[in-house]
């Protein structure tokens, strides 16, 4: 299909005429995870976040209530500008609707956080992301034994993606990444997966294994399910998401991000 | 009296014999200001705090109904450890108690915010602060004409201090206090009040007025008025806050915070 900007793809989401991933869409433009709580649970997890920044970039932290993401899409309703919700009930799935309507309260707040796309683009822009990573379409991640810092009910591993790199253009991948801390970052390890308790690059807890050509090194990025873990270990009573690739498209540009 | 410290001073509050000032106890440690929200406020406050980190850098944010400052003084008890608070209802001061206890709910949250000590005791231990700051006892503060970032609710006016320095020492002072973020950091403005909308440095909202002399130049940093006003604008149900030098005496050193 066409490519949709960021207020034609929002358009069709509200008026259900969309509702599929948004990869490829709005180029050049920021997608956001997207982490709708109730106000109690809100304060704890927005300190969790500050505590863990690298995994928890925030973009923005909406008004209890409010559903307008005033800062990256003025105008925008994360009620039903998303092509597809999740729904959790005390940690566990409870539904996958295309529109949250029906469930929103005056007490539930929106968290606009960074995704890796941002720091994707500006690797393949300068030529960085290798051919098979491109192929299996996902990046391989992996639940460390590094912890992040708990805050209340907040807790859970540091969870990482891995890309692997000749050495010099890992240095590369790492300085191209450091300008964008609201897409992770620069890498949070190079080399070793042991290093970071992780067993078998072969065996990732999310997406599709990739495997290290020789002479090549891993290079590990913080990853955003870490907070969707540390969200299912909270059990809040009530929690929207974005779906898996379902984003939120915003209308700030990536290079705004960059610092 | 005896400086105690604040180990004592936290123990004596406790037990109720002492509802005095802080200042000139517990040399070298963090004072802070308190401020505690129920949770739908607090989420809000928390994101003015961080939308303004130079008037509200925030030390700790405890979880919903968590009296214990875990990270800067692990053991203590807000609701019974300073000295003297103050209790606002919609915005008007109702009580200005010794003990919060038969307040404490389990939707309050609270904020330690840094405040200017520790960035005084650094200019004065690099000989800078100039005697007539230290006879008056109160620094001059000036609601400005400069915004802060609004969100929710709240909002209002940058207040700033104001200290003359001459110029290399304004230099100096800046070069200092830039290395302490949690204590506002490095000043917002050098020289004309006039551009911070100040008409008049003889006449500050709070505190007392100090002179230039002949050659001085007016210093201007973020103050810690700036959350209490934008507090006092969202007229949030409930308040709690230490009362104006009757701070929270943490355990952490100022050192520590030093960047």
């Amino acid at each position: 299909m066409q490519p949709m900007t960021a207020a034609e793809l929002r358009a069709r989401c509200r008026d259900g005429s969309y509702a599929g991933p948004t990869s490829g869409h709005a180029s050049g433009i920021v997608q956001a995870n997207m982490v709708i709580l109730p106000a109690a649970d809100a304060v704890e997890f927005r300190e969790f976040c500050a505590l863990n920044p690298a995994p928890c970039p925030i973009l923005e932290v909406h008004a209890p209530g409010d559903p307008e993401p005033k800062r990256i899409a003025p105008g925008a309703d994360v009620r039903t500008d998303l092509p597809r919700y999740r729904v959790f009930r005390d940690g566990v799935m409870f539904d996958e609707p295309t529109d949250i309507s029906a469930l929103w309260r005056d007490d539930l707040v929106t968290f606009m956080l960074g995704c890796s796309f941002v720091a994707e683009a500006a690797l393949l822009e300068a030529g960085l992301l290798l051919p098979h990573i491109q192929e299996t379409g996902f990046v391989p991640m992996f639940r460390t034994t590094r912890p992040t810092v708990p805050h209340g009910r907040f807790h859970g591993p540091l969870v990482v993606s891995m890309r692997p790199f000749s050495p010099p253009d890992a240095a590369r991948a790492a300085a191209i990444t450091a300008h964008y801390p609201m897409a992770h970052g620069a890498p949070v390890h190079v080399g070793d997966p042991a290093a970071l308790g992780i067993r078998d690059l072969a065996e990732p807890e999310y997406g599709r294994a990739v495997s290290l050509r020789p002479g090549q090194v891993a290079v590990f990025w913080a990853c955003g399910v870490t907070p969707q873990e540390a969200i299912l270990n909270a059990k809040p009573r009530l929690a929207i998401t974005h779906a898996p690739g379902h984003m939120f498209v915003a209308d700030i540009t990536s290079e705004s991000t960059r610092v």
